[in-house]
């Protein structure tokens, strides 16, 4: 597929769409490539609410309408043309069928309802040649059964329901995760294999980008996948790209969408990029959020990013607390506050090595006051 | 479309199918027509439900699976090739075109999970031009609220749940209603309308065959859909055709199904046959079940019939009991047990008119005992 022209019809949308008009005055969508896709404004998740807002009716040729828990409005509506709609399922297709996924069975327990979930990888899943089964959430040990009783090769679901199947006697070759913290979590992939009995992989979507990341076989971190999406790591401060390897906030140009257009969508989750064989590779996954982003020794911490490592550990992911304090001498000190008996071995090198920080200090309580981050040093 | 072209093609698929093969083994596909079809011989659920307890998993070429509560079988697998479900789609869509249904804004509150139910209206609807919002059974409230904020000008689910979502102040131009008997309980549409402030619209159909039939918006009766199915009522004793007019079972074609070929299909539904502009419509839809048939003075009494009959008359519809007799003289006595505290005036008018049969007794109990037919007479 030719991603730069897709890219221009995508810029073209948006240029007509009143979210984009505006800042978009300037740009040329012609003269939009992949190279230089970086010099267009960046579109935050707050611009759409505020238009949603005032705009909640469908627009003209929306034909598939899905609603997402928005924090910020309630629900957030998304729409496809069906355009749209072709354009995602083929090109999701054509990622599952690099992976081999084609002559399976496959049950996808993720919900049809309201949500995009289920959708987004069972049309794909249907187009690339394979036995769907729209089972939905819920109800592990009949999953199991019907694992079973019907020879199913594939699950698609979340993580930790996947652990559930499992348990329940579920045994599937391959599991197609998401929707939740996976490969970041230490531990957690060889956990879900060694109940359900196969490969575990992983993806990145949200429900108004579509699934834009997914995992190889070879398990070497989230690939971009071309037809769905462009992959930028912008340092959230300045708002440039970080050098590969650095942390960032994952920004992300959906090729797969013109009725609701995303182009440089500000995802607020945090990632590494790297680039591999001419795609932006999440090679850590997406492992926290920018949003709480706090300088401590002129280094940037981002506190959700010890969720997953927590858990890699076995405590409890939000059971910590990030408190900031002014040493003697006008130095940060960093106090991590944990919800533990004890400090399980091994942790604070963990959180060293994912951080580049050394934490001073380490209380152990028995509950959390407050938010993630108590900052007490101004 | 050639309906008949279609019907050689969809019998040559069962000439080759294990449920088929034995008993089409003087079949020539090629000979059949929409005229000669009533000469092939008939199928049973219990043929099928033999055949997938011996072989559960999917055939080959299988696309979509979903699961339908079987009492034979706990749960009773549906397949659909690729093709199957594109021509399901296009043959539907063209009746929801007929309907004008194009360019609307649908919710679907059917379940997409594990049954095919929405999918079934989902796919049609969204081929047909309109937008649709896959939201899932339940939440009535909920339903009655996004309908409001979207715009949404048409409802799909059961009746009695549209009748819970107007309750909630919900509105909708229109309910294509199925799932459950509807315009067989009289008086039922007119209270679903009232509340819900639009026009009802009842339709029939199973898993295994998809919508075979759908009102138009004349309000006059369930028209066989064209596209999708071959519609025959039969007496469930000789297998002849009934006359037009007459009660018996209905047999379906589905002429949007290949890999499951569904070829008269005894559905075990009771209805009325009628001939319009070259259709079979079924006026008094689908009204009651042929297997409890019993014989009453030389008449053929189907006592589910009076379900929906009760059902109008604000009764349980589950509350009675067809209790047979023989009087001194050596005929029949029809005693009718009701679970009520006194005659609805005009009911048994309404029996005897629904089943050519006069009730020659009314028992009022608080409980009742057995089953659907008390036959004292042998």
């Amino acid at each position: 597929m030719d991603r730069n022209a897709r890219l221009k019809e995508v810029v073209r949308a948006a240029k007509e769409h009143p979210v984009y008009r505006e800042k978009f005055k300037e740009v040329h969508p012609e003269e939009v490539t992949l190279e230089n896709l970086g010099e267009l404004p960046l579109t935050t998740r707050e611009e759409w609410v505020a238009y949603l807002k005032e705009n909640p009716r469908p627009p003209a040729g929306a034909s598939l309408m899905h609603l997402t828990p928005s924090p910020l409005m309630g629900w957030m509506p998304e729409y496809l043309s069906q355009e749209d709609l072709r354009y995602q399922t083929e090109a999701l297709a054509e990622h599952y069928r690099r992976l081999g996924l084609t002559g399976k069975r496959v049950l996808v327990a993720f919900s049809y309802h309201v949500f995009a979930g289920g959708w987004l990888f069972h049309q794909a899943l249907w187009r690339a040649g394979n036995l769907v089964f729209p089972h939905g959430p819920g109800e592990a040990a009949r999953i199991a059964e019907i694992g079973q009783a019907y020879g199913f090769d594939v699950l698609v679901t979340n993580p930790s329901f996947a652990l559930k199947v499992g348990q329940a006697g579920g045994r599937f070759a391959l599991l197609l995760a998401g929707g939740e913290p996976f490969t970041s979590v230490p531990g957690f992939r060889e956990k879900v294999e060694a109940v359900l009995g196969g490969v575990a992989l992983d993806a990145y979507g949200t429900s108004e980008l579509g699934i834009v990341a997914g995992e190889r076989l070879e398990k070497d971190g989230l690939w971009e996948i071309p037809e769905m999406a462009v992959l930028e790591v912008l340092d959230p401060e300045t708002l440039k790209p970080v050098p590969d390897g650095e942390k960032g906030e994952l920004v992300v140009t959906a090729l797969s969408r013109t009725l609701m257009p995303m182009v440089r969508f500000r995802t607020g989750d945090l990632a590494i990029a790297e680039r591999r064989e001419g795609l932006t590779v999440l090679p850590r996954g997406v492992f926290g959020r920018t949003d709480q982003m706090v300088k401590v020794k002129g280094v940037k911490l981002y506190p959700t990013e010890l969720a997953p490592i927590l858990g890699g550990f076995g405590l409890d992911p939000k059971g910590f607390q990030v408190v900031l304090e002014r040493k003697l001498e006008g130095t940060d000190k960093l106090v991590l506050r944990l919800k533990a008996e004890k400090v399980p071995p091994g942790l604070m090198e963990a959180i060293q090595r994912a951080t580049g920080l050394k934490v001073d200090e380490v209380e152990l309580v028995g509950e959390l006051e407050g938010g993630l981050v108590v900052d007490r040093r101004f």
